[in-house]
């Protein structure tokens, strides 16, 4: 059951840094990605934004860090919870891209 | 700029084979994905649903034949369009996964 997501995306919010009552860090931000797919022989435009999360100790050594930077993500998406069917993308790994 | 999602689902609903007015193949479909994810050292439970669409031969190739099955998808990432920012993958190539 393979769910993995890579994403070269800007990162457009960046909330503060919050821990579970586990003690454990979650850091939230919103992605936008834009790039040049081909499609059946033509290129198109491609845009899309999604709401990411980092759990754990990414999450703390990331946080403050990348608001408007852009990285390349990788993660697993999920539905943001049993009530609510909006996609987030839960981040594994992050590098920053060189600009 | 990457954007490659790799997604092992059900086909939940498949629609009739459509063209577009320069006559290539448009496929839609709608996924639903469940598996069990490791996060920041422990196990959990991850669903999500997307909608998917299969443009050009790879859409009339597999036109009849995915309702119900499990695949696992490969593709990328667009907003449905301009005004509509919900996700849409959009399949390059799918493998049915055998029961």
């Amino acid at each position: 059951m393979q769910n993995r997501l890579v994403l070269t995306a800007s990162v457009t919010r960046e909330e503060a840094l919050r821990y579970t009552p586990a003690g454990i860090p979650v850091l939230e931000m919103w992605l936008a990605h834009g790039s040049r797919q081909r499609e059946a022989g033509l290129d198109r435009d491609v845009r899309c934004e999604i709401q990411a999360v980092m759990v754990g100790e990414a999450g703390r050594k990331f946080a403050g860090r990348v608001a408007g930077q852009v990285l390349t993500f990788e993660g697993f998406l999920s539905q943001r919870s049993l009530r609510n069917p909006r996609l987030v993308l839960h981040i594994e790994s992050a590098e920053f891209v060189k600009g």
